[in-house]
């Protein structure tokens, strides 16, 4: 049995089949453009319907459908919540996409579950029963596995993780984001160095040659990786929120692995062990003696192997 | 079909008949006193023998009994480790009331555990699917259900919520007992109210008054609900954490419910608004907007609920 993953991202749309035992037979990604709303979804449909005819043609079929939407999925309606996709707020992709599969299941999660979904499957969580994906770019959130389900919640939105609370008292930054990922996602990073740029003009920095607005994380690691003062001072704050997070997951879930994957991580990799560290201080000990840290061992393509894990999952649940 | 539910505490064994539906039929208490190691497992199946004994000498029968816990359950081995029953380091349970059972099947799990299957049978999280029990006594803990099975982690140890990591930098007093619990528990409550103490002889307090390492949490809300001054900074310290916990079991777990118990709340419930109102400032805006939080249903009687439940769980899935 063939199944095709399909992972939407904010610019692109990464499509690969796979084998049942999770062999990449093809792979292969179109941009968006300026596409929008219902554009969006015609090249979604269109594509799907464009590799089903291929597999066909050459003697195979595609049994399953999985897609990784960029937001939240509504197992309720069906429907899709992204906010990178201009007039996604409610889309009814399930249902188009259903309509033009010729009877194939098809099945939606957002990328955050199909990271973690992909991770055990093929990457460093596999064969994991409790694990959590944590993924920090420019937002932070959590694909979290609890006895081989995914964690959705009552309202699908489970792992909303940059907003914990980890740092009194509340400050009023933090109401648009949360407090996690106002401090510690890749726009958090930025922010924070061009705040402490901006409160001590008199500092030494790399980073305060650049216009202060202009900093981005990429930037800010660049910095540390050559010992720049501001940037340790970000970084070293940083890797303490990551910490703490971290502690927070191993103690309410008591999970095998935690893997750190997105755009952050990437540059933050050689940061573990710092993380690592900064977490056995606040986790619960017993716990945490067990659990393993991890980067994503699928990297960029998590989603799209979480999606053909979701095609699969879905086709042996039906 | 009845089912019998035993709930060991530090100090006695609550035990109750329930039928399929819930009905309590028979409750009663038995005092543990200063047995230690097999002595109180000798209490559990005494009885439990006497028990199922004098149901069939009435001409019912119990068809599963279940164990609540003041510990640790593993599932793997069937032990339990209750910090509070001497010599319970690693105690065989399961095994030892099996075998008194006479083929009647038996169940153990966490009190914590226990707590949330309770309210959701019979009380306050009724039918829930997605709830959260977080019991605040002398120590905290969390029952946590997801998707209407219990989260139980790798190690069963999961919903370890006294050690959330909530307040930077860290302390060394975290190390022992985690920074939720240090501040919020029962016994944080008293000690962070001897620690304001002893730092400000010259406070007028109500707490003063007794000697400093004397107070007890049940002190220090009755202190606050005099208006006292140092009382009323503890209490709105603990409720700060307490609304950051309920924010992050949101933005987590995007659950139905948040139930407060355990000894503290008694005491505490009126302050359930302004956990509320700090919760609402951290947590998840769309998850937050749809959480119901509420104290406990069942009281002191959450534990024996929950082992009924328990059984009759255990019951239907043989």
């Amino acid at each position: 049995m063939n199944v095709l993953g399909i992972d939407l991202g904010g610019t692109k749309l990464a499509c690969a089949i796979f084998s049942e035992n999770g062999d990449l037979l093809v792979k292969e990604t179109v941009a968006i453009g300026k596409r929008k709303g219902p554009e969006v979804g015609s090249l979604i449909t269109g594509t799907i319907v464009d590799l089903i005819d291929r597999s066909l043609s050459q003697g195979t079929d595609i049994r399953s459908i999985g897609i990784s939407v960029p937001g939240i999925f509504s197992s309720k309606t069906g429907r899709v919540w992204a906010p990178n996709i201009e007039e996604w707020t409610d889309y009814p992709l399930l249902s188009e996409v259903s309509s033009v599969s010729g009877g194939i299941p098809v099945a939606v999660d957002s990328d955050r579950a199909c990271y973690i979904l992909g991770e055990v499957w093929k990457g460093n969580a596999r064969g994991c029963r409790d694990a959590v994906f944590l993924s920090v770019g420019t937002g932070i959130g959590a694909g979290i596995m609890v006895n081989g389900e995914i964690l959705r919640g009552s309202n699908d939105i489970a792992g909303s993780t940059g907003w914990m609370a980890l740092n009194r008292p509340f400050r009023e930054e933090y109401a648009a984001c949360g407090c996690f990922e106002y401090h510690a996602s890749g726009s958090g990073i930025a922010m924070v160095a061009r705040e402490i740029l901006s409160g001590h003009k008199e500092y030494d920095s790399i980073l305060g040659k650049a216009a202060g607005d202009e900093i981005t994380s990429r930037e800010v690691f660049e910095a540390y990786d050559k010992g720049d003062k501001v940037a340790v001072m970000v970084i070293k704050e940083a890797v303490e929120y990551w910490g703490m997070a971290v502690a927070n997951f191993v103690s309410l879930f008591d999970p095998e692995k935690i893997i750190f994957g997105g755009g952050v991580f990437g540059p933050a990799v050689s940061l573990l062990p710092d993380i690592a560290e900064a977490a056995a201080r606040w986790a619960q000990p017993v716990s945490f003696a067990r659990v393993s840290i991890d980067v994503s061992g699928l990297g960029g393509d998590a989603g799209v192997y979480g999606a053909g894990r979701l095609a699969l999952r879905n086709a042996e649940n039906q």
